[in-house]
This record gives C-alpha cells, structure tokens and sequence, in this order.
C-alpha cells in the first residue's frame, strides 16, 4: 500500500486536519487484513463448542485503536506486509480489550453494541462472563508463543491494571465525593495502561532501541488519556448518531467523569446539590439541564484544556525521535485525536 | 516434616482407609505453608486500590487440592521445604482456580462459600467480574515469570478449557436431553484439566521424565474426572454439615449430573416426565421423593461405579512408575477419594 506522502512527510496543521482517524488508518490497510486473518484463525483455538461465540466476539468493526498502535509504534517506514510478530501482538491487545468489552457489557446490562446486540444479550450473563474469561485466556496463550516470556509478563500486568481501573471505578458509583485525582487514576488504569503496552510492544517487536521504546510507552500512556477524556466529553458534546451511544450514559450511571467533575466545581451551591442528587441516584437526572449549564460554564473548553495536555505530553515524548518511521504517523494519530475533539465544539 | 511410614512406603487398602484428605494433606504442611506464605506476598501486586478485595478471595480454608497434586507430583521424596517452582506452580493454579469459583458464584448468585459472604455479594457482581480477571491475570504474571514461556503455555489453554467446560453446562442448564458423552465432556473441561495440569507441572518442575509426567498428567485427569463425579454425587448423598452446601443444589439449577441421568434412565415414564419437569424449571423439585427414587433405584451403585472406573484408571496410569517418589503419596491420594465416596453411602 502506496502511503500518501504528504502525511509522512510533513506532520500537517491540527486545524483543519482530517475530522476522523480515517487517514491514519488507511495506510494501516493491510496491517490489518492481516490481523483479521491472524483473528479468524485463532477460532480454531477454541473448543467447538464454543466457537460460534467467540466468533461473535471477534466482531471486526470496532475502531481496533490498539492493534493501530502497535501497528504504528513498529512502522519500519518500508511498507510491506507487517511482521508476524507485529500481527500477533496487535491480536493480543485487541484480545484483551474485547474481553473487558464483554464484561463491561455485562456490568452495564447494554443491549447494544456497536449496532448489535451484546454477547451478554445474547447469551446471557453467565456465559458472557465466562466468553470474557475465555478470551483473556487465549490473549494471554497467544502472548506466550512469543519466544520469551516478556510479552506474557507486560500483557498479564496490563490486565491486571485495566481490570483494577474498572473495579475501582465501579466501586465509586453513585460517590459524589469523587476528586480530579481520582478521576485520573482510573483512566490511567482503565484506557492508558493498554494504549502504553500497545505502543511498548510495537516499539519493541519493531526492533527500535530502548529509549525510543521508552519513548512510543510514554506517547501511548497519553493518547490514551486524552483518548479517555474526549470518550467522557463525547457522552455529553457528541452526536448520537456518529458516536453510536446514547447520550448522557455516565450522569445516568453515577459516574463521575471529568465534564461533570468540572461542571460541580463551577455551579452555584444549589444547582450543584441538584447535580449531587442526580449523580447519588436520589432522582433521575434531567440531561437538558445538565447540557445547557454545561454550555454555559464552557465546560467543553477545561475538558479540552485537559484533552490538549495529555496531546502535547504525547508529542513531546515522541520530539527527541521525530527521524524514526514511527513517529510520523503516531504523531498523524495525535494531530486526528485532536481534530476529533474539535469536531465535538462544532 | 516426618512423613509417616506406613503411608509412603506401601500402598493402604482402599476398605478402611482415612474417611477424608487429612492424612495426605497432614504431610504437605510445609509445602501449604510456604504456598501461604507466597500467596499472602502477591498481594503486593495488587493496586492498593484492590488489595484488601484480593486478599478476601486469597481465603486458605480451601481444600487445596489443586497445589496438593502439584506438590505430591513433584515430590523427591526427601522431606524438606519445597521447591520454590513448585510453589510458585500451586500457586498459579490456585489462582485460576480462585478467580473461577468467584466468576461460579456470580452466575450461581451464591451468598456463601465456606461459611462466610462470596466476593459477589461482598463487593457486588460487577466488581466480582472484574476481580475475578485480575486474579487470573495475576495467575497468568506469575506463570510468566518461570524461565520458559511453557508453564504460560499450558495454564492459558487449560484456563480456556475450565471456562469453556463452564459455558457448555450454562448454556445446557434446563435441557433435559444432555447425554452422558455431554456430561463426560463438560466435567473433563470444567475439572479434569486444571487437576491434569496441575500433575503435569508438578512432575514437569520436580523434575521427572517426560514418560512419568505423562503419566501423572493422565492421573491428575482421571482423579479429575472422579473428583467432579464425587462432588455432584455428594450433592444428593452427602450430609449437608459435612460437605457445607446444601443438597439438591444441581436438581434446582437444572443441572443434568450423573446422578440425575441414571435416575432418568432408571424412571418408569411417568415418574421420568415429572422429573424433567424439575429440570427444565416448570415445576419446583421434591427433592425427597428424589432422593427416595434414588435409593430405590440404587443410583449410588451405578455413580460409585464411574467413580471406582476413573480412579482405577487413575492408579493404572501410575502402575509403571511404581518405585518413582510421587507415586505412593498420589495412590494414597486416589485410596483417600475412594474411602470419601465409601463413606457417603454410609
């Protein structure tokens, strides 16, 4: 696959860059047919019976974010099919992550996802926790076919942290007490900790030295905060239609998530109390409301604030490498992130 | 720890043998005491967020009998403190074996498990899904860390087979045509491949040859299988002190287990249709007339006799290594199972 020059070359402007991460992942076209084939035939790993549900899991329309990041953090600037070391690992980290999908759902009680019903839907609970754990299982055996343990000792932490990110957060639903800090130690453990294996992996199974490795870990950590931070702005300032959730999910559920964080700093004592009441599930919360005080305190503009933060921590991990493959289109990744947080205002 | 003489060096008639696992398990003190002792040292792998969660489910008064086949399969015969791979390896096993039993008590919505609140009803279902991850991710960390990636190996595949044994019986539960090739499936996946593995890797780790590893593999799979048939044996023959759950549990989640396919062979029609109707949920069951149409039928005879078929083939697996160390303190382990299954008829 030709990759079109000018994104290579030159890291174009953030204003009035692509409004989707489109572009970054068309070069990726063939990374990934390959990881869908690599996917495809892990099926056979699994006993018959329970085949057709991991088949279903293995749903190819989802954003496949990780596996990019891998893809992109072991670039080798050639073009060329992808290292088999590189497909196996993007397999892994997508493994891992659609196994805390299954389980969110379940957590959720979704419906939908993605347009489709859930594999919790679909099979029930019982057998969507275990699906997950099935799932987990093969990650984690496909993780250890590498020829050292080191891949199985970075996805296995991972795991561990991502899950801790989700307890924790759950245990804090409905806490109205939840701080700025709190907040950012969940997404750390919950989003950031796989984008920064993902980019550590890449790096490393893409033969790049130790500081660039170093470096890649450091840019995913904060992609994946900011990456955490514009999902939890898009609940309150996204389109329905074009980020294929209902709105309003993490008032609904309890959660304390940074827009609303900044909206109980800045509302007057009584509406803020009206919010507490909402988040502590004492009446349902009223999301019109909600939406135009936000708009009202600029709300968008501190959560962007905190989005282009983790942006630039991202780019600056990367400046002291800025000759290597890999940063051209990791930085491509930032600048379309940045543009989709943008597009949110619009 | 002096091993008692008469245990070791020759095999005990199974007629009057110990009723229960304390003789084998009294000589594995040092060994469950350095496995405590490792395990309480995970914690500190945990987030602190989460330790005091993974310390409830880290809960020792198990019966353990995963490291014990660990331990007993790699056993050099000298006495003294264990290997520590052989530690670490119970320890692993332990683990996927504790995460299993918190996601079991999820779908089984159970409160208690011996004798105090599951982490289910402690935390709540979904921070029990999630805790129930992060302690078979931490199993999986730890089998990363033996010099080889093949302890990983073995443990994901094996991890992916319990729970694929779990999914095949949740998905079959109210069926009232399960088979006993369905059931024979459902218990080799769900418990005789964890009690397989663990054998594996305590004759791999001890340091025996390929032929008596195998060999330990396939009683560790044996003993499995009749451990399992045990267990839903004692579900309607134990006394609900001793075996610590109430009776009839399998019957009222319509579950079909061994006993409850003999009686459905054994039933005149009539008496077969209503039991069916308990299974598939379209009545509550009696569980007395069960029982009494058990003991008419003489359904022990015939569960006891599975029961006897895999042990027999467990010690058969064993016969060519008779003068190697693990095999006399395994035998007494099977001789152990025996006098358990003796004593419910009792």
């Amino acid at each position: 696959m030709p990759a079109p020059a000018a994104v290579t070359s030159n890291r174009p402007a953030s204003a009035g860059a692509a409004p989707d991460l489109a572009p970054v992942f068309a070069r990726l076209r063939p990374q990934m047919a390959a990881l869908d084939v690599f996917l495809r035939a892990q099926l056979a790993a699994f006993e018959p019976e329970i085949r057709d549900l991991a088949d279903y899991c293995l749903d190819s329309s989802g954003k496949r974010i990780r596996p990019a990041l891998v893809f992109l953090s072991g670039w080798n600037g050639t073009g060329g099919p992808p290292a088999p070391a590189l497909v196996r690992a993007a397999a892994v980290v997508e493994l891992v992550h659609l196994a805390t999908l299954v389980h969110d759902d379940i957590m959720d009680a979704a419906d939908l996802r993605r347009g489709r019903g859930t594999a919790m839907r679909r099979f029930g609970p019982e057998a969507a926790v275990l699906l997950g754990d099935a799932l987990f299982a093969h990650a984690l055996n496909l993780a250890a076919q590498f020829p050292t343990a080191e891949v199985c000792l970075l996805v296995s932490d991972s795991t561990r942290k991502v899950c801790t990110g989700e307890i924790v957060q759950t245990l804090r639903r409905r806490a109205t007490d939840v701080t700025r800090a709190d907040y950012d130690r969940v997404i750390e453990l919950k989003t950031a900790e796989l984008f920064r294996v993902s980019c550590l992996l890449g790096a490393r199974l893409g033969g790049f030295a130790a500081e660039f490795t170093a470096a890649a870990a450091e840019f995913g950590r904060q992609l994946g905060i900011a990456y955490q931070i514009y999902d939890d702005l898009a609940d309150f300032f996204g389109e329905e239609t074009r980020i294929g959730k209902t709105l309003g999910t993490d008032l609904r559920s309890g959660k304390l998530t940074l827009p609303l964080l900044v909206l109980r700093e800045r509302l007057p004592a009584d509406e803020r109390a009206t919010l507490l009441d909402e988040i502590a599930g004492r009446h349902a919360p009223d999301l019109a409301v909600r939406l135009a005080q936000m708009r009202e305190h600029d709300v968008f503009s501190a959560v962007n604030a905190a989005v282009q933060s983790a942006l630039a921590a991202a780019e600056t991990a990367l400046a002291p490498h800025a000759a290597l493959p890999p940063v051209p289109p990791l930085r491509e990744l930032a600048d379309a992130l940045r543009a989709q947080v943008g597009a949110l205002r619009a």
